[in-house]
């Protein structure tokens, strides 16, 4: 095998590009495109809910007024006017205090989280993440050779208690934690809220043993009960919070836009080592999301997708109460897209998945989300991206699916 | 000074972050911005150039007809009309063989080099460098732990008899180059082209001793004399050469597009490692860059950048031949942004730049381009930002700060 390998590209590659696969669940989301398939898998934002009209209007309008810069490339830290938009905004709505020189601008969550790992991981750092947790946020940590170690979760996110009892285990060993990757709302793949009472002991946690936090928040806007949580950002004296908020899912992904607050000194680091991962943001989008914050058009886009997304949500939940047999726990998110289900009697989702497929419903394994490789009997389902008149026909699949799974085994 | 650092977030950054520091050449160009200031500095491109009306009128078009897409993720890889349509160009216009699964379109030149070095090189990796060349390049190398070795240029660039030397005392003491970070055509900052010998005999040692190429070609549109060089990846039979093709100079660096040329399988795998970088290229951007392309927009308006910016480099040249003292020897460029001049005597180009400043005069002391800290006489001029007709006024200060300074030495 290594020989044949030595034969073409490959001999050249470094260490690190050898092991990389694509992802299972990035070849999932593929899938989404298959003609009459209902997709229950990717994590995508429904174009329906785009602003479309606006962008058009926006750019028609950028383009005759800001010759000067809209196209033009920009600092590293992104727009001054934004930072300052961002940081006045993520005060009063999150209670986030920051000033500019806190805030970067950054080319969607995932390159948050880059900056964040290129910024403080190193290899053998000792990090915390959920079982099960969204891959993006795993992949840059390991990227960065950290050693990971899972924490349990139940039906309201992060077990902070198992988190203490990891901690002192830790300590014992005389294993320090670096940081640990949180989901304190809307969670993914969960869907759950961390509650109040764990918010504050995980918070307190990280001043106990000194870590960081690297808080991935891409649907707290998308809240269906009243006003969403704060963030754990919020409750940050110290400044051990990196704080990432994506717009990909209240502007639109295609505009790759997300901006990370942070501690000034690190912050500072970041702008610096940006510039050799991709220079600075596209002005183009930056101006177009500075115009969708000014003029009050992303606070009515917040309500109205609420609005969309919580019929939806609504929906799934109508569906998998009428379909899915009650030995199936899942979920009830209160904002995001996703329902989290566990499967009876150690039922394999992949080979339900393979069911499903068949019948032309996909959805994500969680397994995928699980760094330990358990998870063999969880499902995530999105409510996202499927027609809404879709859903439950989808769900209905997939509970037939289940029962007849659950009888054949009763049956063996 | 350590204890100190320890008491703020600093204690938790990881090594390859302590050392970083804002790079002197962008704190200089965003000097750019102070009134009255003529910047010879910055390599940005005349945002007076940019394609304004053609992004509204796209645009407007784009968000009525292509509402599926045009605000989505997208795959990792980049659109595959995009690709397609690229390959086919590159074919044609600059004969690289190429299908689109070679092909990854990227937010930027830099993040094509992320990418690359990110894919191939590894800790203690012996890379060929030019003395001087263009500093993000460098960058990345460096991130990823090279050991750079410089190579001296000449009015052709590469000096290729010197980098031949250099290969054969590193083959004796049993080190193997791993890439060497190339310009050949309208080289930054030297302004220069690599001729066809020097060429094909780099081409020849990449193979004699088995290197790879990371060929960074931002400027090869803008040629005012006749049809521009092929790159090097024309000649690359062996996969060895990835080409790094950026749209910043000819459609605008504001929409972050580059594409990235690789050998297939290298290819696929920075496709998976930017999966954790930026997760995919901006939709937006995309398909407004495949709008260009296909309309026939951007080879008109690859006709009306060469006019504009040929104006702005034979007004340099002329106030150049005016203006500097003949003891000055300066490139004759035939194409890209720069014109770069060695000051005679050891003249000290930083007490220069102080004195220029001064007089609202901005140019880059080229010692920032040389690896190894030499280039202390040399200085970069750049024809694309400065207002046409205030180019020549500020190449008389120049020359005029330089007689003085040869003055006041041959009087010491």
């Amino acid at each position: 095998m290594t020989r044949k390998k030595e034969q073409g590209i490959a001999r050249h590659f470094a260490a690190r590009a050898r092991g990389l696969e694509a992802s299972t669940i990035r070849e999932i989301c593929r899938l989404a495109g298959i003609p009459g398939l209902v997709s229950l898998a990717g994590g995508w934002p429904n174009p329906d809910a785009f602003p479309f009209d606006f962008t058009a209007e926006a750019i028609g309008r950028l383009m005759a007024e800001r010759r000067g810069e809209a196209l033009q490339y920009g600092m590293s830290e992104g727009l001054a006017a934004l930072r300052e938009w961002l940081a006045g905004w993520l005060g009063q709505k999150e209670g986030i205090a920051t000033t500019p020189d806190g805030l970067v601008v950054v080319a969607g969550a995932q390159m948050g989280m880059e900056l964040t790992c290129r910024t403080f991981v190193e290899k053998g750092d000792v990090c915390l993440v959920d079982l099960p947790t969204y891959f993006g946020g795993v992949g840059s940590l390991q990227f960065y050779g950290a050693e990971l170690v899972g924490v349990p979760t139940d039906g309201e996110g992060t077990d902070v208690d198992a988190m203490a009892a990891i901690l002192a285990r830790l300590a014992r060993r005389r294993r320090r934690v670096k940081l640990a990757y949180v989901q304190s709302i809307h969670h993914n793949p969960l869907g759950v809220n961390l509650s109040p009472a764990r918010r504050r002991a995980l918070m307190a946690l990280a001043g106990k043993y000194d870590f960081l936090v690297m808080e991935d928040c891409p649907y707290r806007d998308l809240c269906y009960a009243g006003e969403p949580e704060l963030p754990l950002k919020s409750m940050d004296g110290a400044g051990r919070v990196v704080y990432v908020k994506s717009f990909a899912k209240i502007f639109s992904p295609g505009i790759r836009m997300a901006a990370v607050v942070a501690d000034p000194e690190a912050a500072g680091k970041m702008v610096v080592a940006r510039q050799f991962v991709d220079c600075c943001p596209s002005n183009l989008s930056q101006f177009l999301l500075l115009e969708f914050c000014r003029s009050g058009a992303m606070e009515r886009h917040i309500d109205e997708m609420r609005r969309f997304y919580a019929r939806r949500r609504d929906r799934m939940l109508a569906a998998l109460d009428a379909h899915f047999p009650p030995e199936v726990r899942w979920t009830r998110p209160t904002g995001g897209f996703f329902v989290f289900a566990h499967l009876p009697g150690g039922m394999d989702a992949a080979a339900l998945f393979q069911e499903a497929m068949a019948e032309k419903v996909a959805f994500v394994p969680g397994r995928q989300f699980y760094i330990d490789g358990s998870g063999a009997s969880t499902l995530r389902l999105s409510f996202a991206q499927a027609p809404e008149d879709k859903i439950d026909g989808a769900v209905e699949v997939l509970g037939r699916l289940i029962r007849k799974r659950m009888g054949s085994k009763r049956g063996s």
